[in-house]
């Protein structure tokens, strides 16, 4: 970790970072509890946080359950990591205070540094550098910070993230897709190890903490959105080292020119050419996506498929019109729908209704009234195909709603059999070994049907629960496969 | 319409099938009631179909209210439509019987024909079509059938479609896209005058009822959803001259391979070159479009914008890399997102939060729980630009739920002014006469906040009354829009 000493004159503990024993949290406000640090605070509280918690203001008093300490100096206990959430000008001294006080590291969610493009917030955030030389790591500012669900570290304010954690790990400059990926990850069924939003980045930055990330045995994933980097050969140096181990996902904003201007006034970044940035990801063998959603849906795919160079599939659901778009889309994602033999196609067609069927693949079962037996057969019998490697099946929820109006059924639960939909889905990826992506849109999203999404979010748990990724769309599914299947295949 | 005397050798009337004052149900089934035929006369029973209805079985008896007849000639009354539901070797008489009885037209949702590939299906296919030549029109078979709002005709099974009309019509082969897209337009307000799901093809065709749609008052903008078309040069010719009046959106499916392989047993139609569609969709004018939820977001765009060339716009919202992201978006989109003078964004960063805040387009308004009246202020200085011809608002609701956890409010509406939004928004839009789309993205559906999903969907209705889009995403409203300007700029 030679280069890592060029950028700090000490070791880092990340430990004490992200499984701090103790934290201050400075600028908590008993008169201001919508204050971004009276927020994060009580969010710390809300997710149950394993650490020893100290609250700071001048004022002193009490927040809630605890004495507030009116400086970090009066903390009558060791520090290992710090939130800081004070005026910009205050900054640096609290900083300072932390790390007289010992603390490993620091996250400073205050803005009003140089992203400001303003004499006095650069001049503020040079004496943050100042101080992190001196000993003392910084996540930020002008961030959201950091969350670790195995010790209950949450971004600010994140008072409901999930604390199951899991292999992914998430790197940004910027807070709010660290927010919108956190809440996302938490119902899509991606269990994260680490989310770090370093902001501005005056010290711990993207390379070196996708080196620690890289080195991390509780990450197996990782992902990146990066607005603008520091050291570009330090980074491109270490990204390549670590996608030979763990699959990195990039997304890369800023390349176009509004989106440079907009990066300048966001983190204070440069953008970068997009030509250049698309070239060097792929001789890094990067996984380069284009949005949160994309980003999202490949690590769920990368966390949950296992690790093979997919490309023959199956896709399976009620509606041809289904099957053809899959086809269609399937084409330009590099993956194969392979025409199934004539025994596979006669083993499926008996178990599907008659007319309407199809079994070639794509397989339209006429309907998605079709029951879960049927369904674990057809999976079955198609995964008999060598060339078959992953299975899509489509399930229509949202159609049950007619049958359940028109045949009277008190709840739309009466006539939809997910749960055992799920059992069987599970069984036929377990008997197969071949895994199978369920895609579940929800098209009929009226104030009069929320009954329709809550049995469509139960079924998505369902199938989580049972490790069989779930996606909103046929496209989604598609393209996240290929990203896995093309990460593999290069590796 | 001299070609159209080609495929019938009668005039067609039209608005006695899609506005008829009595129709003829055939197949329902006190004995089975969850049989197509006995589904589709529920359905429109339930939508309050205009009219007068007659069901229709061998076996007589009554089905709910209604007397049930014994054959179509037993009716004592004149027949409009007929919707056939019978197994496939009966269809053919009872075409017939619906013909000598003087019905205008009729539609087969029964399947067992052209599709199964069987000399049986073939067979009883011609037999359909012999007796469509002899003066009754056939939409189907295989098929859902005519949805129109204005008449309370639905597709089967369409219990719960919206009654209210508008200016978008639909036409495809699949019955079950056409049931996604009614669906789809009931929450995104996109509002029908005519969905026509014509399955096989046999008689009534997409060349014929385009120009039809070509023709129909009601109808402003028309979509298709295309597996193959019977005459290929009728079809352009046709295509041509009404998109040069009415914007024309065009999805084809089974441009691949693959997907070629599931139009043929889906719906028994050649796909064709995926270079010779492109390029003649482009020649007509006509907007090209790759999935059902791009086709949606186009017709809702092309029935609320006013019919502009859109080129430069502004992207407003909370969170920096938002802005990013809709930045790189706009370039592939042929969009510009023009930097506003320093006059206009001095004025709008005067209403907005500081630190944090960024008004050089994208605006970003440093957190998402900026007041109505200040986003009404940005939207109304933005416009000041003669370059912004469109402004894009995202709105985050989901953040507001922390505030809500934290804050203690008894729910998220006490803390969300999502009515004051929608009138602050109508408000600048009235004023500048520069349309705003609202992209309202849900990032936080886990089980347990349904309710921020209900405030979501109360948002989008109250955004949909006044008029103004809503899309899920960035992407989609820069797609969409690209779509509007596309076609105004050729026309």
């Amino acid at each position: 970790m030679a280069w890592a000493k060029e950028t700090s004159a000490v070791s880092t503990d990340f430990n004490r970072i992200f499984y701090p024993e103790s934290i201050a949290v400075v600028g908590v406000s008993a008169d201001n509890p919508v204050s971004f640090g009276s927020l994060i605070f009580k969010a710390l509280v809300s997710m149950q946080c394993e650490s020893r918690l100290y609250p700071v203001n001048p004022k002193g008093g009490t927040f809630g359950d605890f004495d507030v300490y009116k400086s970090v100096e009066e903390i009558p206990d060791e520090i290992d990591f710090a939130i800081v959430s004070v005026a910009a000008p205050l900054v640096p001294e609290t900083i300072e205070a932390c790390r007289l006080k010992g603390a490993a590291g620091v996250e400073i969610i205050s803005a009003g540094f140089k992203e400001t493009g303003e004499p006095e917030g650069i001049a503020l955030e040079e004496e943050i550098k100042k101080i992190a030389r001196k000993g003392i790591r910084v996540i930020g500012p002008n961030c959201f910070g950091i969350y670790c669900p195995e010790s209950g570290l949450t971004m600010a304010p994140g008072p409901d993230f999930s604390r199951e954690s899991g292999p992914v790990a998430f790197l940004a400059q910027s807070g709010g897709m660290s927010v919108d990926f956190a809440q996302m990850g938490k119902w899509m069924g991606i269990r994260f190890s680490k989310i770090i939003s370093f902001g501005n980045g005056a010290d711990l930055r993207e390379t070196e903490l996708l080196e620690y990330l890289g080195n991390d045995p509780e990450t197996e994933v990782i992902a990146l959105y990066i607005e603008g980097i520091d050291n570009g050969r330090k980074f491109f140096t270490t990204l390549k080292d670590v996608a030979a181990r763990k699959p990195v996902i990039v997304y890369k904003g800023g390349l176009s020119e509004a989106g440079n201007r907009a990066v300048t006034s966001h983190t204070a970044s440069m953008g970068g050419s997009r030509i250049i940035w698309n070239s060097l990801l792929r001789q890094c063998n990067a996984i380069q996506v284009h949005g949160l959603q994309e980003m999202a849906q490949a690590s769920l795919a990368f966390s949950l498929l296992p690790p093979r160079e997919y490309k023959g599939i199956t896709v399976v659901g009620g509606g041809g019109a289904l099957g053809v778009s899959a086809c269609d889309a399937a084409e330009s994602f590099n993956l194969e729908i392979p025409t199934l033999k004539d025994d596979i196609v006669e083993e499926i067609l008996s178990v599907l209704p008659r007319p309407g069927s199809s079994a070639t693949n794509p397989i339209d079962s006429a309907n998605p009234f079709v029951a879960p037996g049927a369904i674990k057969s057809t999976l079955i019998s198609a995964a008999r195909d060598p060339r078959v490697e992953l299975q899509i099946l489509t399930q229509l929820l949202y159609h049950f709603k007619s049958i359940a109006t028109l045949s009277g059924a008190p709840s739309l639960r009466h006539v939809i059999p997910y749960k055992k939909m799920a059992d069987a889905v599970k069984e036929a990826v377990d008997i197969t070994d071949k895994p199978v992506i369920i895609v579940l849109p929800n098209l009929k999203q009226e104030l009069e049907s929320m009954e329709i999404e809550e049995v469509t979010r139960e079924t998505r748990a369902l199938f989580v629960e049972r490790g069989i990724p779930v996606l909103d769309s046929l496209n989604d599914a598609l393209r996240a496969i290929s990203h896995v299947a093309s990460y593999y295949k290069k590796r």
